[in-house]
């Protein structure tokens, strides 16, 4: 009998750290969504997170396409994902894509902080969509060319990542092996030693 | 007179809107750091927070360099500082550098999430710090060649933004007209309907 989802979950959740926001702890990328539309104020929310979040030169390069299952914006942007992506991305309410303008509007040089500054504005989104409940799954498994071309996406934008959200689902509605192993195996992250220097490659004293 | 600190404070801050984290709304990148010292514990968590960021197969690509003012890691992230940037960050209590692995480390391939993992990871990092009452401010405006030579950083590390953290200070204590007007003057974000498209170009009705 594979996990409930809330056992997944309490398997999933980041550890309780004192002084973390909770939402931090209870982020994590579900494959198994919920048979639950999301509202339209929640989605209004997500992407109020990303707006305010932090830009060089304020740019905000951010751009995204966003469709509810049902729509054909949600049809292009799942056409477009990795067959092992689609295997369970099918059930998500709601799919997006996140692509960033890779030159500063106000005089055409590169900006290359249009990637850092889209990751930063998505992981907002992310964490936002926590705090309400829900789940995202960021996906870099799809076709680029084929996703460019389905939406006739300019040049000078890059893309990111796809990203489904919804509300977490029962692990077993995954109908698949190796999906409900990955649904409900703990996560792991490097211990801060490992990342955090004071010189390089040295753990700092913190 | 310019304002005080929780005058610009007030200025500075996202509007408050329904259902989103206090944290977005108190987030915004301050040039006047108080004579304050930031504590372990809330270094620890700012690290704890960026550590549990999603990334592509969770690489996990993210380093960073800390240093406190008056020690020598401080001082190198200070000294390849822009010069505008100095001008502020001189009093910062923290400085740090972020830097993101460009290749996967389980088989060498390019990892063209790299800097955007990075983006999300000190997203987090940021809002976190916020929610502690401290601000942050990310800085592309450095000397890369210096930056890298400084640290020794090895070529397939890609250099992101570096960060001052710390307290807010009195916008007076800038000592710098331009300073002290950017300082006190509200920021400014694009509307959702020119960043979230149910196609290309197209505001989406959420």
């Amino acid at each position: 009998m594979p996990l409930s989802a809330i056992e997944a979950d309490v398997v999933k959740k980041a550890p309780q750290i004192e002084g973390l926001m909770p939402a931090f702890h209870k982020r994590w990328s579900a494959r198994s969504f919920a048979e639950r539309e999301v509202s339209s104020d929640v989605l209004k929310q997500v992407f109020e997170a990303a707006r305010w979040a932090a830009s060089s030169n304020n740019e905000q390069p951010w751009r995204f396409i966003v469709g509810r299952r049902g729509d054909s914006t949600w049809e292009k942007i799942n056409a477009s994902l990795s067959p092992g992506n689609k295997r369970w991305a099918r059930k998500a309410p709601v799919l997006m894509l996140g692509t960033t303008l890779a030159r500063f509007s106000k005089n055409g040089a590169e900006n290359r902080y249009a990637l850092y500054d889209l990751g930063g504005a998505v992981s907002y989104l992310t964490l936002q969509a926590a705090a309400l409940g829900l789940t995202t799954h960021q996906m870099a498994g799809f076709d680029h060319e084929s996703m460019r071309a389905a939406f006739a996406i300019p040049p000078e934008y890059v893309l990111g990542a796809a990203i489904a959200l919804g509300y977490q689902g029962e692990p077993a509605a995954l109908g698949d092996e190796e999906l409900i192993v990955r649904e409900t195996t703990p996560r792991s992250r490097k211990p801060l030693g490992e990342f955090v220097f004071s010189a390089w490659g040295q753990p700092a004293e913190l």
